[in-house]
């Protein structure tokens, strides 16, 4: 259960209305790396997870946190779209200030939000449940929340490059500090998995399973070799179990598809009818 | 430019149609964590790369070896859908097996594809390009590389148990150990970049610009304390620059915020009208 | 900002698994009137919200409550997925049981989340941001949330109908008394702003502005007369400004349009050459 | 069945062309609360409505109509798109009339277009279904007719002010006249039900099946009780069966969640064998 | 304007429910190749036909017509889905046929529609308008008619053969028909067309602007020559140009792409810094 | 099995930057007849290609061709964003030019691409696997493939005319070339198989199942009659088999539908209760 105080977890003022701005910032509200996305990534996989409590525990305390973010930059965005200029183009056109804002602007802003943030991302692209992961696979699912972060700080970074307002900067660089702390978080939560589990997610599937042939292989499937100069062509593999290969020319190992007619009542092209109608003769049985 | 062998990368041959696991399958050719998905965004990513030649060429490699990944599972998809009952479902109700089947496959199999694959995830969602990321960061995308292999080998050994049949499992075997080496690689190129550029995305934002004072902070937003004793608490920090630090009683060190009231022709809630109405008063002059 | 404590708004505990009926319950998690959707809904009007202090802190409210209806699906459903049957289809057939399980229930459940809940809904389709509203006008807004209480008491009984489980009935009569709530809670915002302001959205727009001729008549254009004995046809209206005018053969006022020939450099089709082509001669101008 | 008249229900003709208006008009036409939807979802309760006859032929009088207001928002936009300018950026930058248009208007409309209406909003995201509901109880449905056709005038007010052309104008007058009546129409079938049935959705679900101790009680989830002076928070219910309860402190009722690990053949994290190799001994058994 | 009657254009009566079928109904209606989609086309590419008279009022009649089908469909997937099965999934456990229609149906039509038709597909998924087309070229438009009508019919019959059910097969029986009369209209005005502006769309691009050297050569990128025995290989091309050339061996044409650094300001990774870094040395100068 | 060669299909190289035509170009790339539907949509068609060899090789032919346009435009978008002005938008208002760029680019090439090329559409809209359609049968997917080398051809033309960039130019020239070239192919290949199984898909379903009585009727549901003057109100059908037919007053042949009321523990409206309470005595049974 949830409990909310009024305050921001971080001042959100801008020094002035922008916006124009104001649309470029909701890609990190309802973006696909944006807050709602790790709000919602992290809470899910809190709310299932089945593994001991203190990662259950710290899911939910990041998850919390960033319901937080998601309401610091509603808050700002809907500050920097008071005043926006709302009115009818061909007047706009008189001043090229006002113009330039009004081609740039987001319309939704005005006409679906009354100048209010939306869960939308900087192309109008509404929030989907598809951005996030909760697998039940702590390793996997903190590798997609490091992914996250990383997105994230590098999203905010360029943001603050695209601005100069000193009360957006600041809030921006809050949020910056803190994708430092998560992304050393989740670095943290994976090495401490690794090291009981191992690094090849998941790690309870039997490698006697797998084609063992093909696991520590580099394969050249664009020409050139530039790629074998990589740390992924030679030396030991991450996993510790062997030695990456470099396959200069790698050979199809499959056999060449051939796939049967489909039934009469499915009313697709009928091969052999096409074949005798064409005058070709029978086809050759399938092997 | 590409070019096509007709020879599978590796067999793709079922010991006998299963058109309900078809429906599965399609989760690993056109879902989030699909082969679909990793084939867009390692091509892209490569088409993008402003780096030097070996990590263009590498990802190259690995995204044109993706296409033929995603040709094996259509192969093997209209190969399970073979024989699928596309019958009345009276007359099949006579059968437990073959209702079963019916009550089981996807139906658009049958209605839209005439018994063939399709680019979509296993509850029939299509698959778009919001799975995919491209960044211009070579570390931030190593690491959503790195999750997306993690999540599809996780996904491919859980489909691996859901089969007895051996030409599948076979075909699985070869995925899991491409995904073993996928893995390992984007290891290796994570590790190699991180020894460089250091191991926060984006290495290059000057750090004085963010507010370095929560920068290292865990902060407990769900009551109770589990989540102290993890390694993201306590000890030195993994990108070397600080210690954890566990804040148990975090506090907003925001505003209280308030909005302006909008302007008159978005027609808006008027704050000021409403209360005059209701007897109210004036409202005070926000800060 | 926000805090969490561990323990539930209310009880989630199901007395025993039921896959199938996990699936069905993702409906009022994920889906188009489900908590997900009155979350975001409120919160959001609460963020955005440029009225008076009462309205912005009831929408905080109950935005934050419903974060924890969202918390006890989530568990509930994952509860539910608890012994999923996840193997081999053809063993499966040989209990009638299990199979319909399997057949009857969501595979990403198992593939995907590893018998955890996702913000999708019953058919799989992801939760997306358009299915809520915060326009800036509370009357409309309000209207909106009535609506979403209303569909979603109507699907939590109708799921409450599907099951015979004590422990989720229980559950959902929880949220059934709560959705009584905020039918109430809505309805009594409703009045007391249409009291002040009156019942047409918005009530600041200038009606004389309008083409009030056909500001209060229903048009006949289904063929029958039933519709003449509504309440919507006769008597006055509910804004109190007129009376219901019913039009039983309702004209066209407006003109036969005709559009101009696009410019070359779009290459759509030119009528012109069209025409002098197939010999019919010039086309008259357009008015 | 339906006939077409190749006269408008009213006037759609622009004084003079204006692609960059045409975009945000699209928001009407394409958007969540645009003539597209309320169209398919007066039609699609018609169709399905399973009550007496006058409501279904007035649903399908006014899904009829809205397929007329369809139409004239494609024409309207057609010709407001007559003369856009399609040529190179760099020629147009000269002109900086030309230029602002060609950086607000939607490409599409060019492009994939031709110069026409499109089924999309004004951020170019095309209409879907899941804007539109038809739950087979009139009650909710109505509500959620009033609901769109608040939003809709809302919206088609704020796009009136937006220009100052007179022929738009003319038309923007109809159309919000005419959702001046459907909200009125929307008003009195809900008084008309509910004064039958009761105003709680559904009004046939047995109350005793609820969990009555909190069907009345506001809940105060967000610090500061300014929500307290709501209509909402005092006095008689809006069903009349009780008083509005403030609940200053709200409590969790429920249970703090534990689950059990997932099955082995689904590779999640076992927290068991987690503990072990951190040295952490057993779990504790679930309650 | 549109008017509608009561009575369908066809009967659309099943002989007894069929809730799993009308799941699969769902597909004609709702799907990518469904009514709904002609519906929209052919009034949308109506509306904004620049061309001459006729071309406008055959895309009315037939787009008015096909509003009409999606009736019927609606109608029939509502009496199909009369008493299905919607309680609890144990007692349904006992009798297998009730087992299967609920392992089968869809539960939204159950949860979200109250039994009726909803504007989906048979996966569940919502129409959008992506699925449409109104290009503003009547040869192109046309061809996507064609197309359309072609996979729908397809669809209605493969749905014919998957009842029995003596009052569906007689309404797709209709359907069917009307889709034969739609595919002869289509082919009828693309000759119509072709005749006089020739067949490649669009005919009035200056083909001196194309580069001439490859508008006939069918290119064997895909390794075996049984592609060369077509008539897209050999013989005189079908705008009566040229002759079709078969490039046995393609070769690339263009240049080795390599791409400039990115500005320091969006942080993506720094090519030079890398390589120094990792002692290699200065780039080469891109070409 | 794929391979990758380093050089382009054809030059793809700008004569210099422009971020506003970056975002236009995308629509050919990413959009719904872009290259990623064609490559899609080609390589299922030869994927799950139950017919002869000849069909699937020329198949797979076109799909890799497809790729490496794919891979031409992604380039050349990534070097029309080179430079592109990322700054803060209030110092960019003082150079219009640099304005104009800012207002009209899309922000996410910035933010979230690093200024590299996305799989979008020029609307910002992601690509989506609902774009392609692979039915089993050729003839169908033939049109659907020229359908799309159609609408493609005419989208790559009108971008030719909005640019001056010869570089630009260059490779559009080539792009419109094969898509003249694919045109003529599939023209080729459907005549192909008209010749030998008619022109009616599916050929293969019996047609004295259909309604005959109006497989051949053109219905004038527009009023008006221009369009009797069209080739598919008059003469020999397409098919050979008979002669079109104007309706000119269509008659609605169907029932009038009655719906029944739904079961109880749908909660639905109940028709009979309402007519009760509101005194209108009972229903008359259903036909």
């Amino acid at each position: 259960m949830f409990y909310h105080v009024k305050e921001l977890q971080y001042t959100a003022k801008p020094s002035q209305p922008d916006p124009v701005y104001a649309k470029k910032l909701q890609e990190v509200l309802g973006g696909q790396f944006g807050e709602i996305s790790v709000m919602m990534q992290y809470l899910f996989q809190g709310w299932n997870c089945r593994a001991e409590g203190k990662y259950r525990d710290m899911l939910l305390d990041i998850g919390t946190e960033e319901i937080g973010h998601v309401e610091m930059l509603a808050t700002m965005i809907a500050q920097l779209l008071d005043g926006a200029p709302v009115q009818d183009q061909e007047e706009a056109a008189k001043d090229p200030v006002i113009e330039a804002v009004l081609g740039g602007m987001n319309p939704q802003h005005a006409i679906v939000n009354g100048l209010g943030a939306q869960p939308n991302d900087s192309a109008g692209y509404p929030w989907n449940a598809r951005y996030t992961i909760a697998s039940g696979n702590l390793l996997a699912d903190f590798r997609a929340n490091l992914n996250a972060e990383s997105q994230g700080r590098l999203q905010v970074c360029r943001l603050y490059e695209m601005t100069t307002d000193p009360g957006v900067r600041d809030m921006l660089s809050f949020l910056i500090a803190r994708d430092t702390m998560h992304q050393n978080q989740w670095m943290a939560a994976i090495e401490e998995i690794e090291q009981t589990q191992g690094s090849i997610v998941p790690s309870n599937f039997n490698q006697e399973y797998e084609k063992q042939d093909v696991s520590y292989s580099f394969m050249n499937f664009s020409e050139g070799e530039d790629s074998s100069n990589g740390s992924w062509a030679n030396g030991p593999t991450l996993d510790g179990q062997a030695t990456f290969q470099y396959v200069q020319h790698p050979q199809p190992m499959g056999q060449k598809p051939t796939l049967q007619p489909g039934p009469a009542s499915l009313h697709g092209t009928n091969p052999e009818e096409l074949r005798v109608k064409q005058g070709l003769g029978k086809m050759e049985p399938l092997q």
